[in-house]
């Protein structure tokens, strides 16, 4: 029951006339953590305001989650009662933060002098009242401070005029001092801790290039093995890449193995799906014996290493009938009434080589127990990023356990959240934790459609919790637009990715503009899912110097390795998107304008800021055509022409023109 | 501290995967309570989905606030994982309300076997599923329902064709009996209980005339009696007011009395300023003696009954030197090292005249509990609203918890904030729980910013909780606008305040259209506050007909009684504002066009919704002008020109076209 009459508060002192709200940033109320990277610093602001006409002061509190004691930063009224504050992040931890505000007697007693001062009044009451206020903070004054409010309290009582006295102590010199050693009486605090999670640069700036280790050697009658599979990564790492991700490694299931083309008519030699996972070999903690032994992908993953790059792994939380689990734990699967474990379905759609697992098992904290030991098994291996498949299908509530649980002990893993599914169901499972997400840019093609999405991507809330990392094509999905636009689409498509966030990746084959579909489908035809594939990489028509371009020139600009600083410009053609990436100093800017039309030649006008700049009005400045070196004089107001069999994209470092003084002599 | 290693969750359960998230309508989380009126219908809306591919159902869940018992209506998908459902308010009173989520098993089921059955796919075993479902489900089942699932239960285990099992499975009739005896494991509780004040319908709608008591009698040395005053209140009503809200009728403190004008040079019979509350004669539960007795005020207060008005008082925290409170309660009180009480000031402006109450006095329990002691005594007196001057600068934890306080036992009771004050803190007083605000309206001249200002305060969230009360004027502010633009302005504003919100006020003399100033400053020269005055309430060029004529209107129009309900319409010209409300079902729709020139004509096109109206397209409809009873056609668009010192505004009732069908007759 509760009460009808609200019983006074139970306070010894009445409660505090300070308000602390709409901090932000803060995602549901403080209930999801935020994200950032080692070295950001990160920016609080607050509506922080007190009933009466009291001066506050306001102080944001910190510190790594796993330390007791707080750290302040003092905040600053920006204006209309908003507040802000900012501090380091250089951990990769998680820390907390949070909002004190106190009255600020010394700035009210100050602020009621001054004006009435001002106004020829007398202020002898008011000179005691200072000085008495000074003497109550004298103990907590050290060193110089301590002389300082000394000072003070022998002019306020002494003979000097009223102005001597309100010069002195109105002075810059004791309103600092009063600040360190001021009272917090009447101290309030912000009901909620808030957390940010503080990811390794990596989870933000990184270019993956996903593979089927097992295709990637010479011989298409077997699989490739790992030592096969290292050959690729010099290759992959030459283009600029930094992950390796490889699809499922574990052994595959016999039972209802599908053949070629996902078809009933299995061959023989048919390798099976590796989504299919787990087999008399092993199930999530093995190595599927056509690539080798765990020494094998030890020695794998240290070949990376040695190439700059890191090896990720893909986390399907799924069985084959042949799984041991199968045996050993079917209490982790659903059992239907005839007994039979409940094979995977999206009805009509039946995947019998697939057993789901059951998050609603009684027996789920054995089962949450062996995924996280499987995760951290494979941590040990080296294995620092993870790729993990449809999440949305399996328990949040285990995904924001196993990620803090994990992180916790190994805060440099990441967890990329593959889940094309509804918008709420993404945004959540990056608010329970997964460090970046797939995003629905493979089907973002026109421009409207596009900007509107990458602003709400990199400019909304989202930005705090959700680092989408782009890929233009997966083992999965052969977009419509790759393959009826052919090259220019594959130029295109990757450069919007490469440059629209600082994380991205390709599915192998893209760099040779693969694009062979089921016919009517978003699929690829012969797809490396089911069969053996030997690839020719060099083969004619290949964008493998493009890429590499493109990946070298994020690595040389600091501009596109940032996520959220992503701005579009106008541009008067339909089919040609303009957008720009700046470090927060503006020392680095990178302009890009994309022709989103893979068939035909279109031309523009751009409309640029150059105000927001800070470039000179009226003046031309210049820029570095990225892919040619060229040096171009262009105007704020700036014609553009992109013909897609050439170039459908240009990148362009912008920056003042330089001027040179003839007086001095030119060089 | 803080673990490092987040342990697993302790319910025996796995946790919930259904999120229920982004409830509307919800202030800061539920901090602070919505407002609705009595026999409104709550709509409440929420995202509401659950990880895997699992059906959900949700149910919003409320009660009155000292109901132990929940009560539940079906919550309804509109999409993309947006639910909302609602119920009716039908008491004055406070209500918390709350929304639950569960798997639904059945819809799950039959999703999948609809699906299956309808690709040719044998679900024998589905029909087992389906029948152990309805099993469990029997116990909860009640009369016909329980047959029904009787029914199903022998079907699916009998002999039927499994086309004829589906059929009678996913039936409507099994649908809604499993709706009722549906299981509810796997429930999901949103985690915060919201609250909404249900107010009395006065809180929404109501016309509020301010005067000065003293000042209504005819006599001009001395203060009228409440029973002259009373005699002001037949003539009040037969404008339209419901409200007569008094200015303070509290015995005035002699100390430091202010003369005419505001001076010092007091005169032996200047009567004081009434918000120099307290005297010899008694404090805040007193009558000022040359108003007469409390049982002169019940008197008054009965014939504001009688004539279907209510009266509100003035309550102003605050005291004169001579209150007895500074006498017998000094620790109420700041008092300063000389020993005196501190008096109002805000620098270099001196109020000798008026103590503040101090709120952070150690002794506040006693002190709030005094001031909830003459609120509720006034209550008792018959006095159902308040008018609350400078609550900003009071404790804001006093009103939420004296507000709640009064209402628990009185929850007829209206609070209005009378602060003029920085936005957020104006928001806060509101959120705190009073009833209504005042506005910048006053202060609201021009199109874009009136529209833009009203805009927020009826379109955003400030609508759940901030009910603006708009003064054109008050005893302190006679605004520019007035004071230069003369009868049209005064016309003008008046339109404005009646139309734009459901509830408004003007103080007296407004009727007469009185604009002379301070010169120089927004105050009335001669102001009442400091003398006694006698008015000529038929003085020429008066505007009582108009403000009658428009306070009948506002009756007659349910549609301007309703707060929210406001949406500006396009209008080429600059200085005319066109809008509308209507009643939820359109059987009432007004239009206001009003020129805020009040100095010129000017004409323009108004672009009228005539398809949001429901109207046909392309056909004309019918106006009629509110003021004249004339009738009009209007097209989508329509010129309109409005000469102010002929009608500054014009009020529209708006309805289709009647068709009469001749071949039945016309009439």
């Amino acid at each position: 029951m509760t009460t009808l009459y609200p019983p006074l508060p139970e306070t010894k002192a009445p409660p505090s006339g300070i308000i602390i709200e709409r901090v932000q940033p803060e995602i549901d109320g403080g209930r999801y953590p935020i994200k950032r990277v080692m070295g950001d610093v990160l920016q609080v602001s607050a509506d922080i305001f007190k009933d009466s006409h009291d001066k506050i002061a306001a102080v944001l509190q910190y510190r790594r989650r796993s330390d007791p004691d707080w750290q302040e930063a003092e905040m600053h009224l920006v204006e209309n009662d908003r507040w802000t504050g900012q501090f380091l992040l250089p951990d990769n931890t998680r820390y907390v933060y949070t909002i004190a505000a106190f009255p600020d007697r010394w700035a009210t007693w100050s602020d009621e002098v001054g004006k009435k001062h001002t106004a020829g009044q007398d202020v002898a009451l008011e000179l005691v009242e200072g000085r008495l206020i000074l003497e109550e903070a004298l103990d907590r004054a050290v060193s110089a401070d301590r002389e300082v409010l000394e000072a003070g309290i022998a002019i306020a009582a002494g003979t000097a005029s009223q102005a001597a006295k309100v010069q002195y102590l109105l002075g810059d010199e004791v309103a600092l001092a009063m600040q360190r050693a001021r009272s917090r009486a009447g101290e309030a605090h912000y009901a909620t801790e808030l957390e940010v999670v503080v990811d390794r640069p990596a989870a933000r700036f990184a270019a993956w290039y996903e593979f089927f280790p097992r295709s990637a050697g010479t011989d298409p009658t077997r699989s490739a093995t790992f030592a096969e599979a290292a050959r690729r990564l010099p290759a992959i790492a030459a283009m600029g890449f930094d992950v390796a991700y490889l699809t499922p490694i574990h052994p595959i299931g016999t039972a209802f193995r599908k053949g070629k083309n996902n078809t009933l008519n299995l061959e023989p030699d048919d390798p099976g799906v590796p989504y299919a996972i787990g087999s008399e070999d092993g199930g999530h903690d093995a190595i599927e014996p056509g690539l080798g032994t765990l020494e094998d992908f030890q020695r794998f993953v240290a070949t990376a290493a040695s190439l700059g790059m890191e090896v990720a792994l893909d986390v399907a939380l799924q069985a084959s009938p042949d799984h041991p689990w199968a045996k050993e734990h079917p209490e982790w699967f659903s059992v239907r009434p005839d007994g039979t474990i409940r094979y995977a379905e999206n009805p009509p759609k039946k995947y019998q080589d697939i057993y789901p697992i059951n998050f609603d098992t009684p027996a789920w904290r054995e089962l949450w127990q062996e995924l996280r030991r499987i995760l951290v098994f494979w941590v040990e291996q080296g294995v620092k990023t993870f790729r993990v498949d449809n999440p949305h299908t399996k328990s949040m509530a285990f995904w924001e356990w196993v990620i803090a649980s994990v992180q916790a002990e190994h805060p440099d893993v990441i967890f990329l959240s593959e889940a094309f599914t509804r918008p709420k169901v993404m945004k959540l499972l990056a608010k329970a934790g997964f460090t970046q997400s797939y995003t629905y840019f493979t089907w973002r093609n026109f421009k409207r459609e596009l900007e509107e999405y990458f602003i709400e991507l990199t400019q909304s809330e989202m930005k705090e919790y959700y680092r989408g990392n782009l890929f233009p094509n997966t083992h999965d999905i052969l977009p419509f637009i790759l393959q009826e636009g052919g090259r220019p689409a594959f130029k295109m498509r990757f450069a919007l990715a490469a440059t629209l966030s600082s994380v991205y990746g390709i599915y192998s084959s893209y760099e040779l503009c693969e694009n062979t579909p089921v016919p009517g489908r978003e699929e690829y035809l012969n797809s490396e899912k089911y069969e053996y594939k030997v690839w020719d990489w060099d083969r004619p028509g290949n964008i493998i110097p493009y890429i590499t371009q493109v990946n070298a020139m994020r690595r040389e600009h600091p501009a596109l390795q940032f996520y959220d600083n992503l701005h579009f410009y106008p541009s008067d053609d339909e089919h040609i998107t303009c957008y720009g990436k700046a470090t927060e100093d503006g020392s680095d800017r990178v302009v890009m304008v994309v022709n989103l039309d893979p068939f035909d030649t279109h031309e523009t006008w751009l409309h640029l800021p150059v105000d927001e700049w800070g470039f000179p009005a009226g003046q031309p400045f210049q820029v570095e055509d990225l892919l040619t070196g060229e040096i171009h004089l262009w105007h704020e107001e700036q014609h553009m022409r992109l013909d897609p069999q050439d170039e459908p994209a240009r990148f362009y470092a912008v920056r003042p023109i330089t001027r040179v003084s003839y007086v001095e002599g030119c060089g």
